[in-house]
């Protein structure tokens, strides 16, 4: 056991997240490394001077060069807007030290690709943080399909829908500029990240991307509020994906449904902690889809509670994104997913863009 | 209050469904036309002797157009395979009589509209069976839509999902031969009939349509398994459709979401019963989507019970299509969905088969 | 097969729905017996004649002892207020004709001792109108408690619960005044039905019966809005009834779960096609409460649908009822709950009425 | 803000849920006192150096009186076996230290009334572990009940059901001797609590206690397995309480209902972001539960994540009641639920154990 300094860069919605979960996950999960909050990085002194007091770290800092370099700080993790994400990664790989960057990977496809090599280069520990992947109702479901449980997969549906912006008077704001904060920059990346968990890659695609609402109070509207695509997996599962930022009554809707020769899936982010398994197996007068609750027999739910059905939330996804980003460290062997895995998302992004933009079905090995 | 005879052709399923539902409807709705049952027509006499036993008839044929000539037959209800539909529509029509046809309207695009020209040529009454969207449900979604209740329809998503083909060792039989009996024949046309009640017009789509077990016991599988179509309404709404009979799990997977911009809409018809409805309003604190179980406030609900939530059936969707059918008779009044309804579906299904043979985005005004 | 003439004596809620069954249920379930709508009888004549016209009866009057004596009536249905039942059987039982009375059995524990005395003595058939429990799914929850699918029954617990009398301005009326019209007159005996025929007979109980709104518009409530008891099965099991018609926002709140050894059920008539089913087999991993949604598999479905999750409704039930009668009739042999099975439950209700006067505990062979 | 050693005693399930807390809570609520986890102590000097290796505590002890006494611990935190409560807390509160207990507050009615004058004696800071309360649904579920939202409050039914013990094959433990660690010793505090705290004061009661499974492999069982009451409270709401540990199936069934003349609320812990909402509003059209998320328009639940439907788990539970321990501590002021609120579940627990015993109603304020 050993400690090892943590910086991180941004101190807001993201920030905060890693640093609660870095701040508890020793005690969740007895890890080798424990976090010290060494250093948290913000826009200006005072907002940086703010979240250290806040979040209790040792120092605060605005530049985040110095954060990267500081001696004391051994791992930094990425929790700013995405346009700085290479800039500090690359820094970061050069300074010797192992990062974990919030999805999107990169503000483009050009930035993902240049951060894969740099992390590669480095041959540092590298994570992207995709957290809705790791409640243990989704890697039981992982875990499902790889084994075989419900048969070939036929079809997938996935959709990752909120409604922060149905509201047509809601104001411009920084969500609404920028193609990185749109629907596809900024929740597709979760749902396509898990329909490749969960299936496998998607070979091809055509798409739709809209602006439905150009106009609001203080601005012009400068990114997408919902999308679609149809797609083809390698594996021969046809699917679909929705995203949609516009999506009245929806909260956190990152939901998708499985279907295979021999049983079924279905998973809403809503209830995180159900799982729906139906098996075409036994008579059929008792078969249906079971509601299974999460528990102690998932994976990394026990460490948080003895108890099934006593549920796990949201920062605890985190906590679980910590122990993986320490235990990567720790060993050196790479944990999913990697940058490289954050990259496969960035390429389904730009492939969409193209096929929406041209109205027509495109390969994804062209991007 | 006047008796009318009933010539019903087809006896399986769907005979058997509007036999009852002629038996019943007159004391559920207190009709002015009284339903005999006066001939009920099937493929052979013996078949044909045991429906009119089972169901009650007064008499049975195995010749349709004995039952359509008949002077005591004065209406006609076409309950027989979708080639059949073309040739006993127009000889009721020719020989005066009002007719009901099951869905899809035409086995064909061409006959669809032969079938709808000799309709309206006729000026008699005439329906398509889309029973689904009877339900009281429905019939309040559709009216909340209609009167602004959700705002302006942003996305549409709609599915009809069954599992009687999902198992690959099911052998083949009539249902795994002819276009018309594939997931795009027979499922597709009751969920986009929902989808043009609810938001109204497709301008444009593209579609995947497969045959995903090409080989089942018995024989080589002859039409498509499941299909799906991102389409645009000429509302401006997005929407997604798809159908599958291969949906392990699913049962009766008749479901759809409407969001719009000041509320949203979900059902699923495995609980035909509960309406979920999203409003906007009030204190973000209270709101949620409210589970609504249809009863008396809603349509066609209380002629078959007083108390709400007590619920109606799949049988009791039949018996309201039953009483549209006598009132369209006897006021001379179109009642929704007449042929030309159901010649609009048949021009989505047409339009969505030659979307996906040319991998492209089509116009619906093209078919 | 062979017609058979019905007398129904009241045209209202109950009145109807046994009419339209009648109509129905030979084309249903191709009975032996077909009903023919022979009489109708209600207060007045002029109701009675709107009743007759509206449900299709072949004649209609205002005395119930022309009805039972009249030669073409040759099975009646009691469906009038619950001060009737004892001489209306009566007279028909002495006039050699089946009789089919809804719930409660008599108005009072004398009452139904008497109904079971004549129904016993004439030896014709006799049935009390449960309609609830002949659900596909209440009866598959019958069959699975029955097999041993969940083990020894360690625990019950129903209710039955609707909110049209929640409103403390809802007006007095016929439902606010006499014992056999408040909540353990009216809605306990199905719930208590229920649980004799899931878990078999209660040993001992103790409840409370309450009024909570004495005063309405109109008048002072002469009789009870909830109550409930706790009591002991003779098999062992706890268990645990709910009654109430101040229930806010229940509207059909008939349900269930059943807590057994080596499984669980649990049933909402709000959601009347489906039964939730949990089974302690197989990893826990995998373990949940399925839900399984009734069809071909379940008892008395398929006559109303071939595919699995379309759905019965209220009016199926009352089909069920009628199918039943009918059979009683044509064989001879009692059908489930008879009049007998009608008075088991009113001696709970008497049981119960004692327990909460004296407040303690009381053995229903005292009643 | 400054830092305060934190002392818990028992490393097992509750400890480390607290020991987690500590090592969060400043974190997510910038609270102004910082917890220092100074020391753990367990049954052995070799268990309680795991814990503290695994936890991160400065320190470890075998005695709890070692801990008590420590200069640098400055609370502490009983997480041991029930009837260790009274001694520790007492110790503690003579050193000057606030005291967080685990319910239930004493083992038996006589501890928890020392306990409490102990605590109040001292003037120090005293709290009782009722985590499932502070979920923010029910919180708001608590906020709701207060201001009217469901007008006056008619009928209450709660339980709290788990199904550890409902293989009667499971070996006899520890958890199946001795009164306090029964069913109403160790799970029926949390569901009083929360009648209670929902709706007030209970008056009256009668129970039923019962050991279902009396022999266990390894032993006899020498405590209870299911219980239940029938209660009234002080505001006149009649209410029943169910308990549970072999009610198969359920994992974490704390649940309750709430009727009031204006609206309902439903909530289950098993789906513990949710809460469903009635209200008598509107046109009875639109009625229905709303399965309301919760998120940052709800109590405590910002400080986890800043989008609503993200949700919270069971740690985050003892992560609000660390920050309510640390606040009472901060400023002196009680924060509910005090040891005196514990004692009054306390005086419930005992009430109905001779309620049970004796077969008759009792009034609570005989206890």
């Amino acid at each position: 056991m050993r400690e090892i300094g943590i910086g991180i860069v941004g101190g807001g919605y993201m920030g905060k997240a890693h640093a609660v979960a870095m701040a508890a996950v020793g005690a969740v999960f007895a890890t080798t490394l424990r976090p010290r909050l060494e250093m948290v990085c913000a826009t200006s002194e005072a907002s940086a001077e703010r979240y250290r007091a806040a979040y209790g770290f040792a120092r605060a800092t605005a530049d985040w060069r110095a954060l990267v370099a500081d001696p004391r700080v051994e791992a930094v993790i990425i929790a700013s807007p995405q346009e700085t994400h290479r800039p500090i990664a690359e820094a970061a790989f050069a300074a010797g030290k192992p990062v974990f960057c919030e999805k999107p990977l990169g503000a483009s496809l050009e930035d993902s690709r240049a951060m894969v090599a740099a992390a590669e280069r480095s041959g540092l520990a590298n994570m992207t943080g995709f957290n809705y992947i790791r409640t243990p109702a989704s890697q039981f479901a992982r875990a499902l399909v790889r084994e075989g449980a419900i048969g070939r997969v036929t079809w997938f549906r996935g959709e990752h829908c909120e409604d922060f912006l149905a509201d047509p008077e809601r104001p411009a704001n920084w969500r609404t500029t920028g193609e990185a904060n749109g629907t596809m920059g900024d929740l597709a990346p979760h749902m396509i990240n898990a329909a490749l968990a969960l299936i496998g890659p998607v070979e091809r695609l055509i798409a739709e991307i809209e602006t439905v609402h150009h106009d609001r109070p203080g601005g012009r509207v400068g990114n997408d509020d919902q999308a679609q695509m149809m797609c083809r997996f390698a594996s021969g599962a046809m699917g679909h994906l929705h995203f949609s930022r516009i999506a009245t009554g929806r909260k956190m809707g990152y939901a998708y449904e499985i279907t295979g020769t021999r049983g079924a899936i279905r998973f809403d982010q809503e209830d995180q902690n159900a799982l729906w398994l139906y098996r075409a197996e036994g008579p059929e007068a008792t078969r249906g889809f079971a509601k299974i609750l999460t528990g102690p027999a998932h994976p990394d739910y026990l460490a948080f509670c003895q108890g099934p059905g006593h549920g796990t939330g949201y920062q605890d996804q985190i906590i679980i994104e910590a122990r993986d980003f320490l235990r990567a460290i720790e060993t050196g062997e790479p944990v999913w997913p990697t940058f490289r895995d954050g990259l496969e998302v960035s390429r389904i992004v730009a492939a969409a863009r193209a096929a929406a933009a041209e109205r027509r079905w495109v390969e994804v090995a062209d991007f």
